[in-house]
């Protein structure tokens, strides 16, 4: 399984991911699943990827050989004029590999089902944030529904609902995303650390911060930490009410 | 969908439920999940149902239905010795009742999967909480893991996890079992007010609550919104640790 998660802001995209994948429980690996294309100032994109594996990795393998070997008419991640455009490429990447792989997936009884956060911003244009499905098909995350979650999502949601709107500053939705993520690695085995972390401020076009977050982080660990408690104190306050 | 979870701790076993059901986002109806046999000082026992509701009803009135037409040789919630025996006798109704209608609903394509979670005592026994899954098999809870939850357990597992242990007194149990409840009604839509909690304290073989917590409980209401601004408390805490 996987979580990630991105929230679009009206200061900036946050982007979160974990590392863990598996096939059965007795079958657990490490693989990074946030992909990232920067030219500074001109564009930022980053990609995170849900579902089977092979299929995302096929996906960004395809995306990527497009850029290292193009052909002069096909348009890439690093020419597309917008990111709707690179959406839509994306998009046609699923749609190429799903029908590659599929129907012989389909066929073994094994789900091909996938899907990809994409997030960035062009020179020119604004922040914008799409979740792509194994249609090839998307929808754009709007004011009203400022965050897009892929992969094990339930445990990590009643945080982001209670916290995260549009005018959420940046620094105060990385501490959400963290938790949301937090929370998820306490209840569900099949997601783990260490976590990917991505930052693009609106109109900088490029990343803030992009880093790993590795397991025995004493940061991560002291948010951690302090966030059991503050929710056990929390808690204790409720306690007293009578229902 | 459903939410149901039962809690058995030392001072005794607390069950809540919600109400709602549906078959499609347009089809959603209320009915009662909870159900409940009292024999003041020799049994008490109570159980919630999730899954496929045709399925799970079947099983409810096949137990009553023995109960109330009783055939001279046949065991009933009523008069089996022990509360394993009950946990058995409702396993063979579930599989009485798959065996009759799931192949089927699995011709139809649909789900014929159910659940069931049993909490009770008999006297001269001890507290006893089941799981019974749709092949009528079932699971115990112990001390490592003293609750059960069915249905759409995934947005209230979290707080469960933070704060319950066997030790945990009765009183904050039930809180976190509402608080629980309120954060699965928040995230899903497929779980509904209002909801039924009933409550049985070890060794005192009968309900010390047994109630309905409509939407409008005033109560209810307050512990809700005092949760909300307790997290968002807590939440604003996290925001100043840098990681």
């Amino acid at each position: 399984m996987t979580y990630c998660l991105a929230l679009k802001l009206t200061e900036g995209l946050v982007c979160l991911s974990d590392t863990r994948t598996n096939a059965g429980v007795d079958n657990v690996a490490k693989y990074r699943k946030m992909f990232t294309w920067e030219v500074p100032g001109e564009r930022v994109i980053t990609m995170m990827t849900a579902g089977n594996l092979a299929i995302t990795q096929a996906v960004m393998s395809l995306l990527q050989e497009n850029i290292d070997n193009p052909e002069p008419e096909i348009e890439t991640l690093y020419n597309a004029p917008t990111m709707f455009r690179v959406a839509e490429i994306v998009g046609d990447a699923m749609r190429v590999v799903q029908t590659q792989y599929g129907p012989g997936l389909s066929a073994m009884g094994e789900s091909a089902m996938s899907s990809i956060i994409l997030a960035g911003q062009r020179i020119g244009g604004k922040t914008r944030l799409f979740h792509i499905y194994s249609a090839g098909n998307f929808i754009e995350a709007t004011d009203d529904t400022p965050y897009f979650q892929i992969g094990e999502h339930k445990y990590g949601k009643p945080i982001l609902d209670r916290v995260i709107t549009s005018d959420t500053p940046l620094d105060t939705a990385i501490t959400a995303a963290l938790l949301s993520m937090d929370s998820t690695l306490r209840s569900n085995l099949s997601v783990g650390m260490p976590l990917d972390l991505a930052v693009m401020r609106a109109d900088r076009i490029g990343f803030a911060q992009l880093r790993r977050i590795e397991e025995n982080d004493t940061n991560f660990q002291h948010l951690s930490e302090s966030w059991s408690a503050a929710l056990r104190n929390a808690f204790a306050e409720m306690v007293g009410i009578r229902v």
